[in-house]
């Protein structure tokens, strides 16, 4: 017997699935829905050969909740609430709850969290900034529980459905604004290399420089985490050197308002003395003093769209090619932000 | 016949419920279930006798989803994600997952919220500065689903438990420390008069005052909704004036950071011109300039005591006395408040 993958042949393969693991049919149910009482070893065996046929469950078949589950690599970030917002609209107009966990800080769901989802059939799943690995993603298929990841971290791969802002493009915008201002020398603080996010971003920052025919220093260049504390104490570094830049391009709110700190600590004034630009566009950043000029990033409205794609997903029979959606970045100029001394002075 | 509410006779009650309604028990099952095969009038029906005869589903025999419900009257505020951060620990701990709703900015959430929460049955419900009416409140107990009203906006009945914070005291302590730098001419910004923390919170301002033989002007205390805006607003208002206070105590930290933005656009300084202390001690406290000095309230810990309390009640098999905790603030002060300009002189 060989694993079939055509569609015609699924609930035969369901009973297929039954007789190679030695069970029943409703056995085989019962662990596609999740439920405890089938003995740890069967249901070992049975998943394995679910994944090994490709088994996927025709969707019109798959009794659901009316949920949303929603996924965070981690709840830390003031960035986080945007999110839930965007996603809690979609779900209330569509009468569905939102089911929020977060992944702890490591990049996929815990195998708990995988089998809790099979559990509780929700009508889809949004991953923020955390992948699935193969194992949970035949998992999630195998139930045609239909997921969507936003921002992704990594490099979702093609037949991943994603939704992402330009990124690049956010960081272009916020150097060319910089250059524009007269800056030449001009600092970064990127996030984490692993968050294809961060790496745009920064890749936006050093074309703005080249086609501006500037030199880019990789000592300005600088890896930070996306937290606060990072923005401090890499700003510290910056803005503590003799050929300090006069301005930096902070690669997130969070990050800006670190350096603002450190800038404040070392007796900078901001934007007399040092130009800085965020990303994000948090609700923090028309707050602080000076008013922070930054990349406005729709998170709101790109959670929105990815719980819009994964119900999408979910009403349709067939798959269909995997989307991709960036939506467009803004940059949002406040106080932050000015002409460096030099040529100040100059113009006056 | 006579409703008949003792534990020895609820599995009798059940079927007179079903007898009276003119249905099978297994319908009235349906129902408390909250199964959707039920036509709407016989539902009604049921559920009116059901809260007619204070059924009250035993809890051991009430199936389980792992979840819990958190309910928020808005998720507007930075303040939600230190609530949210908390009852995931908890949550995670105890292998369950958070479904995250908002009641829209009604203080009740609507009905089909109730009726979504019957139908899911979690282990228990957190609701954040938002109340139950008498029907929701019946519904959820005759299915045996705890609840735990976190920081409530209302008086929230002597058998509701609740978790708070001592806002009093917070309220004390934050105008204490103005007085104690001598500051004799301080202003308020409450938030809803509404939310009894808002009002806990002023009435500790004018004990500070009282008790310190200072009079308390009522023009001095303006009435904000808790957001930024109302801080920047009131804030025009109150600095505006000529006999303007030296000191304010904003009522949060949002609202502070407004007054910020407010002292920021007539020119004054802070502490130099105007001290200001804010309550809640958000993540922003630390990073605005300069830094603010404020109450903090233990969010996270409040939100993982709710949790805990509302498991706690969902594993009893009898019913206890409602509880009511209060965790304790404690001031921070930062760098916002300090001598008024008088007492400046006069000591230096």
């Amino acid at each position: 017997m060989r694993p079939s993958k055509s569609a015609e042949t699924q609930t035969a393969t369901l009973a297929e699935i039954a007789r190679e693991a030695g069970v029943s049919a409703p056995t085989v149910s019962k662990v596609l829905n999740g439920r405890a009482d089938v003995a740890p070893a069967t249901r070992t065996r049975v998943e394995e050969l679910l994944r090994a046929y490709g088994y996927r469950r025709r969707r019109a078949e798959a009794s659901r909740s009316p949920l949303i589950d929603l996924v965070f690599h981690e709840l830390e970030s003031a960035w986080a609430m945007e999110v839930i917002r965007g996603v809690e609209n979609v779900a209330r107009d569509a009468g569905l709850s939102v089911v929020l966990s977060e992944s702890a800080g490591r990049l996929t769901p815990g195998r708990t969290w995988a089998d809790q989802v099979a559990a509780r059939r929700p009508h889809g799943v949004v991953l923020v900034l955390s992948g699935l690995d193969e194992s949970q993603r035949a998992l999630l298929t195998s139930r045609a529980i239909p997921f969507v990841v936003m921002d992704p971290a990594g490099d979702p791969g093609p037949d991943v459905p994603s939704i992402g802002a330009t990124n690049w493009q956010g960081g272009l915008a916020a150097t060319r604004h910089l250059v524009e201002l007269g800056h030449t020398r001009i600092g970064a603080i990127s996030g984490p290399s692993r968050m294809m996010c961060a790496r745009a971003r920064v890749d936006g920052y050093r074309a703005a420089l080249e086609t501006a025919g500037l030199p880019v220093d990789p000592s300005l260049i600088v890896g930070g985490d996306f937290h606060h504390d990072a923005g401090y104490r890499l700003g510290l570094g910056l803005l503590g050197r003799d050929d300090r830049p006069t301005a930096v391009f902070a690669g997130n709110d969070l990050q800006a308002l670190g350096l603002y700190e450190a800038a404040r600590e070392l007796g900078l004034r901001i934007p007399e003395d040092l130009s800085v630009v965020g990303f994000d566009d948090l609700p923090v950043a028309r707050w602080v003093g000076p008013p922070l000029t930054t990349v406005r990033q729709p998170l709101t409205e790109m959670a929105e769209a990815a719980a819009r794609l994964v119900l999408e997903l979910g009403r349709e029979q067939e798959e269909r090619a995997a989307t991709r959606v960036e939506l467009a970045t803004s940059l949002v100029v406040r106080s932050s932000t000015g002409a460096p001394r030099a040529v100040r002075r100059r113009v006056s």
